[in-house]
């Protein structure tokens, strides 16, 4: 290493988690320049949730080094290479997806302030302001508290047990692409930013299912991992806005169409494989029946709660009532995926429908049973939009375990979307 | 990395594998010292001897370079540096135990021409010139047959994959390295450089002993190694020694005294942890039995062929028959070992006298199981005095497996020192 590099190196006062403002998922920022375009002045909060309370984050991380790193990413701005990446590159083979009043107020940007409080042995961590702008904490903020959480652990290990630690996560996630490289037609990305161990570390994991599986590795959601490494950046949408579009519904019959809404401003914006139904905010089933038929023309359907084997089949089924030929379509599997249930899904879905997987967690940060007491294993934690113009958001999901919300609105949502009983699912990560 | 360091790197026609004339064993350079001294003029013939013959060494590597590397090592003389260390450094516990006149001799030491030539799959390479000169060729030889047979093949695979594969390997020993460290009383060394994977990779294994050992971990036989991580260099004497001072014996009755003869030599030199017996070269028990009592006195027994608790067994029940106290006196395993073995050993013995471990292969070179077709296993290559002064020389050792020389003087030690039915047990490494 040369002296400049080193003497750089100890410049710093933190070793900062999140390094750029496009060190993000790629789908909030297509999310974020529909809503700056349709809802800019929409008053949100966003907070933390870990649904693991098993994991005593406050005790874990030390407050002050939580909001150095908060502190860090508040001090981020779009940097020259970034917003030429975004205006020059073609996204889902499109030139300028990003229009350039959006890459502009982009450039300008700096994320709201945050609010930190310790509550018993969890943090309360919330975002309010803008749609636009506070949506854009969501990622780095889980980003930041995994990493965190993990460095604690981390942090009173040898030279040498680190570097064992990291070769046997190293040789763990080569036996899982080992499993899936024989295997025809597979299509993977890279989804796991949020619940990434580390940035180096999803770097890594990027870089090795490129060469362990090639074309079937199809991209990763995170933007500057797709930016440096020149891969594809991949994402659509998320419950996000039709949570928000709920919450802002003025009555029953608005929050009925809340979700098509959505989904109508999506179609207006985008085609090819970025329409792509995200179906189970306030249950799948009924979602898909009441559609309205424009929507069976839409590319495909991503299955992110219930059991995704019945999310598939349901999807399936609705694609033949409206006369759609699913062979056509897409489904793209992402919620709590390992290689087995992977395969399992490619193995019986890949013959009847385009089939992919968006890999998450157990992709970046699969360090179960490594450290003595699993320590470093991941946990279930989400950053969500819970409010919005002060009404309550509520998220169903087709997985109970996986609901939010008040309970009167849930009750109310519920009956309004006609869901009935749901099977409980365990929530792993 | 730096631009200098960079463009030095790419200076080199060749990746050296042998870059330093002490990166090689300790005990090689006290024998050396010891024959520079008694006997600088006996011509002595070293010979690569390859027990695995199913490694078709000459397919896998190419002649040119193995030549290369063979030439480079002829090119090294040694350092400033290196000389400074063999000059200041206190060796168990000693100063001054390389005498000016040897550093000097070796300060201006290339080494000697080799032979090189193939016959069908093999190589023949062999090394003639003075003792002190040609048997400093064993080790390096060793380990560039070793590495070069790593290298090819490692040749063919991927970034990750290589990744990988070190990640497995540094698993493997940290789960070896985790067996031991919780064992009371063990001591263990580093002998591993002779059949090492690569000197990058017995580095690390040596850092990860030190850090995952503590002070278990009482050194390493190699120079370059032991002066770098400021370690103890471990080592005392080998089959060499005996073998030639057999084979310089003008009659039975010299014959039958030649391996005493060697210790009577190492007596005036040595003290302490130096003086340690190796007495399997023409059968332990005969050598034990005829032993002069001045060798009772010495300070231990190095087992390094056939079944190693018998060994033990033998020199134990042969200090008691010689009213020395066995509690007093240290056991060195050295031949094949493994972590169960070493534990196996340890618990059977660490009470009864002192125990220490010489743990060489399969602490640097346990590639086994890690690569399609197992590949990288490591397999037994020696490099051997075969004639001295024109006689051949002959070794027995306590494995007929293990033996080697022409049939009629194998015939003759055996007579001349009362050898009998030997078990025959495998060559692992």
């Amino acid at each position: 290493m040369d002296i400049a590099t080193r003497v750089w190196n100890h410049k710093w006062k933190i070793d900062p988690i999140v390094r750029s403002l496009i060190d993000t998922d790629f789908y909030k920022l297509l999310m974020c320049q529909s809503v700056f375009r349709k809802h800019p002045n929409t008053r949100v909060t966003f907070s933390l949730i870990n649904r693991s309370r098993d994991v005593p984050l406050a005790r874990l991380i030390d407050e002050g080094e939580l909001r150095e790193q908060l502190d860090h990413i508040r001090s981020l701005s779009l940097s020259r290479g970034e917003s030429t990446w975004l205006r020059g590159n073609t996204f889902y083979g499109k030139r300028q997806m990003f229009r350039p009043d959006f890459v502009h107020w982009f450039e300008n940007l700096s994320l709201p302030p945050y609010n930190l409080e310790r509550v018993g042995d969890q943090y309360e961590l919330t975002f309010e302001g803008s749609w636009p702008e506070v949506m854009l904490w969501e990622i780095p903020a889980l980003a930041v508290l995994m990493e965190l959480r993990g460095r604690a652990v981390l942090h009173d290990m040898g030279r040498f047990e680190l570097q064992v630690l990291y070769a046997r996560a190293m040789t763990k996630l080569w036996s899982k692409v080992e499993k899936l490289r024989g295997v025809d037609g597979l299509a993977i990305a890279d989804f796991g930013t949020r619940r990434r161990h580390s940035f180096l570390w999803q770097d890594w994991c990027v870089q090795a299912m490129l060469e362990g599986l090639g074309s079937k590795f199809v991209g990763t959601s995170n933007c500057l991992i797709a930016k440096n490494r020149d891969l594809e950046a991949i994402g659509t949408n998320a419950h996000e806005l039709p949570m928000v579009y709920a919450a802002l519904a003025e009555d029953d019959a608005a929050l009925a169409r809340a979700p098509y809404d959505v989904l109508a401003d999506w179609h207006e914006e985008h085609s090819g494989n970025l329409r792509m139904i995200l179906p189970d905010t306030y249950g799948t089933e009924g979602f898909l029946a009441r559609a309205p038929d424009w929507l069976a023309g839409w590319t495909g359907i991503r299955i992110d709660s219930g059991d995704p084997a019945a999310g598939a089949e349901t999807a399936i089924r609705w694609w033949q009532d409206r006369g759609e030929d699913p062979r056509k379509k897409l489904v793209i599997f992402s919620d709590g995926l390992d290689v087995d249930k992977i395969l399992e899904l490619h193995a019986r879905f890949a013959h009847r429908t385009r089939v992919s997987f968006g890999w998450g967690t157990l992709l970046t940060n699969d360090f179960r049973g490594l450290t003595p007491e699993n320590r470093l294993a991941p946990f279930s934690l989400v950053c969500k939009a819970i409010s919005a113009d002060g009404s309550p958001t509520v998220k169903l999901s087709d997985n109970p375990n996986k609901a939010m919300g008040p309970e009167d609105e849930i009750a109310r949502y519920k009956r309004v979307f006609g869901v009935g009983k749901q099977e409980r699912l365990e929530v792993v990560v």
